[in-house]
């Protein structure tokens, strides 16, 4: 009821356009979209290093820290938690613990996780493009002198992973890293830091988990061939938010019942938000988990002011089996749900919210994966990522540039007084 | 210059109006405002039963699984994450490894906790009303019997802490508790799920977490004391929100330079979402961490919809002391930053994305934290619960209902098959 047969009719022409927009070729530097191809054309003797050293990192660390912002964090920790788990370090496993630094500059955050490495064989992976974003550069100084203090020069080189530029430029980090003798892996120079989860930036910390990466390439293998057809979910996707977009709902929330979704959709965040928001247009990105957040953004979803669309994730299969046991006091009243998966409740509850919410005049996209698995992130990941690119030249934006996050920078640095 | 100085003293009179609106008495069912005169009016033995419940706890227990949603659950993980820290259960401590539960039906978060579990002495504290909401029903089934298996009935008794409506009514958990002989404590009647963190609801697993809830009490009091004034910071905030709601900013983005605050965000959501979301208005709450997140939402607030209006958690003190090591190499080009401490560089960012998002369009209002500690918190808590409740009656709101959460549900039991 939201939306009318030829409103959908009509936009597909302009999904057609900016889709072929998308393909035409262009300067990396000012259209990096070697996503697109990505899945295909990947460097294959770098994907064998990253597994090489990412078996190094499993047999010789307990503590794998990954220094990266943006970019070049959201995304690893995305797939971590996706596939893993959100209790990823919590649980045992034979894998080392991943923490992430570099994204704050709270000394607070800091601090624990120097505490937590006490006693710890540790390695790290820093993820920076030039090497003089602040975050991760205050957070890699502190941390490369933990390690010489802790194993020497010699020995803190056989523990740091640099994933950074390709080209060698004096006072850059890649030259640095060769400098002390450090391995890289490359940042590409054809894909924006939001877009680059399924490259050397994600990956190596993705290895290290556990994930099989191997089919994390080909889930986003099968998506770039499914999105060729030139009718299919991806271009549906686009077009239904971008004719909400331009009907007034002007939020778009992403809305999973599990939560091992929550950085996905710190994930999907990013990616919308800075490939949309700017020249004063764009839709708001936001996110929940149900049912937690049912009962906290529940009542403004149910009732609130009628801005909002979500875009559902529709789980269909759950890792565990964990049943609803028989109880004869019966006091919750709930043994109609004996005997019950509670895969199957929770699906009942995606089904009872939607219909609520749509009846209360919130439109609902539902978008259905198979399963959290490697295969299906790397499939979700290009989805999300192509119909990001349509939407961004639907709606008139460069959807690949960033100049905002620039001006606090500026500010700040003029504040610390940095030298020109 | 967002506000005229006009705007705003024409707006006093209402917040004025509103305040005496909510001292007006009222039945506790329909207007349950207990939580303004809590911190002087507390039940003192109550609050003596919940220190020596979570010593015992303490003494007894590596884990502690906390059973709730919404109000049951935020309240106590923010004052957790906010005093201890967001890495509260990774690092080493004297007090049990803390897990919420019950505020998802996930099969794969529970099974999760069940694995965590393994090998380690358990407590549990399950908060609930009537006890008959289905996520912490499930969940106090499942863990209940997991106890019991483990403890046999009589050592189970010993380790579940139930937090109930006071009344012992047939069917309901409290009447439950008492035959089971669990302790229990009390869910005031006239204080509603979203303000209720300094009731028994939040203070026993707070306690439990090594924090001194006498002087979270203290604060709150404290903030009681100066919002009684009749210029004060608390009315200030009320009034500005709404100016600038009415001006068509419609997204408070509430948001803080320590990751420590990520899930007192979480409560705040609920709290105005919960409380203003109804009847087809609202401020849609949402929230970041800086600087992480000004390198995902950061474009967006710099340039995009200039619907946001931001809420800027100041805090002026941290934990730690982190400097800034000298590096001779000075790849990252930071030696201007050598010897300063993060809290500085940290403090420079907030104050130029200030001025730049200011300069950008997006209002910014700062409320400033002396430190992130138990008297601080309580002195927060009190301070936002009045806001909003002002707020909710400038805009014409009743700001103690959620009649929408109700809508899901109804139809979650329907589809579920649940008998009348």
């Amino acid at each position: 009821d939201f939306i009318k047969e030829h409103e959908y009719s009509l936009i597909k022409g302009e999904v057609k356009c900016a889709y072929e927009k998308l393909l035409e070729k262009g300067e990396p530097s000012e259209k990096p979209t070697g996503w697109l191809t990505l899945p295909e054309d990947y460097d294959k003797d770098e994907f064998e290093r990253i597994l090489s050293a990412s078996e190094k990192i499993k047999k010789n660390s307990d503590i794998f820290i990954v220094i990266g912002i943006g970019g070049s964090y959201l995304g690893a920790r995305a797939a971590i938690e996706f596939v893993k788990g959100a209790n990823y370090n919590l649980k045992k496993k034979d894998t080392p613990d991943i923490y992430f630094a570099g994204n704050t500059i709270d000394p607070d955050s800091l601090s624990d996780l120097l505490e937590m490495c006490e006693g710890k064989d540790i390695s790290l992976n820093v993820i920076s493009k030039s090497g003089s974003t602040t975050e991760p550069a205050v957070a890699f100084r502190v941390l490369r002198a933990y390690l010489e203090e802790k194993y020497g020069e010699e020995g803190a080189r056989e523990r740091i992973y640099v994933t950074t530029d390709k080209k060698d430029v004096v006072g850059k980090l890649k030259h640095f890293a060769i400098e002390k003798g450090y391995e890289t892996f490359v940042v590409p120079d054809n894909i924006g830091g939001r877009f680059s989860v399924l490259s050397a930036v994600g990956l190596l910390p993705i290895a290290v988990s556990g994930c099989d990466i191997k089919k994390m390439m080909e889930g986003a293998k099968k998506a770039s061939q499914d999105f060729k057809k030139p009718e299919n979910d991806c271009f549906n996707y686009a077009a239904i938010r971008n004719i909400l977009s331009r009907k007034g709902y002007e939020i778009e929330l992403f809305a999973s019942y599990k939560p091992s979704f929550l950085y996905m959709n710190e994930w999907l965040k990013q990616l919308f938000g800075e490939s949309e928001g700017k020249d004063r247009k764009g839709i708001f990105p936001a996110s929940v988990i149900y049912s937690t957040d049912l009962h906290s953004m529940g009542q403004y979803l149910q009732d609130g002011r009628r801005i909002i669309f979500e875009t559902v994730i529709d789980v269909l299969n759950s890792k565990s089996e964990v049943k609803v046991p028989f109880d004869k006091s019966n006091i919750d009243n709930l043994n109609f749900l004996a005997d019950k998966d509670l895969h199957y409740v929770n699906k009942q509850a995606l089904l009872g919210t939607l219909d609520a919410h749509v009846s209360g005049g919130v439109p609902n996209i539902v978008l259905e994966l198979d399963r959290m698995d490697e295969e299906n992130f790397g499939y979700a990941v290009y989805f999300f990522e192509l119909a990001c690119a349509i939407s961004g030249y639907i709606s008139g934006v460069n959807p690949f540039d960033q100049p905002g996050v620039e001006v606090y920078k500026k500010n700040m640095f003029k504040l610390l007084g940095k030298p020109e």
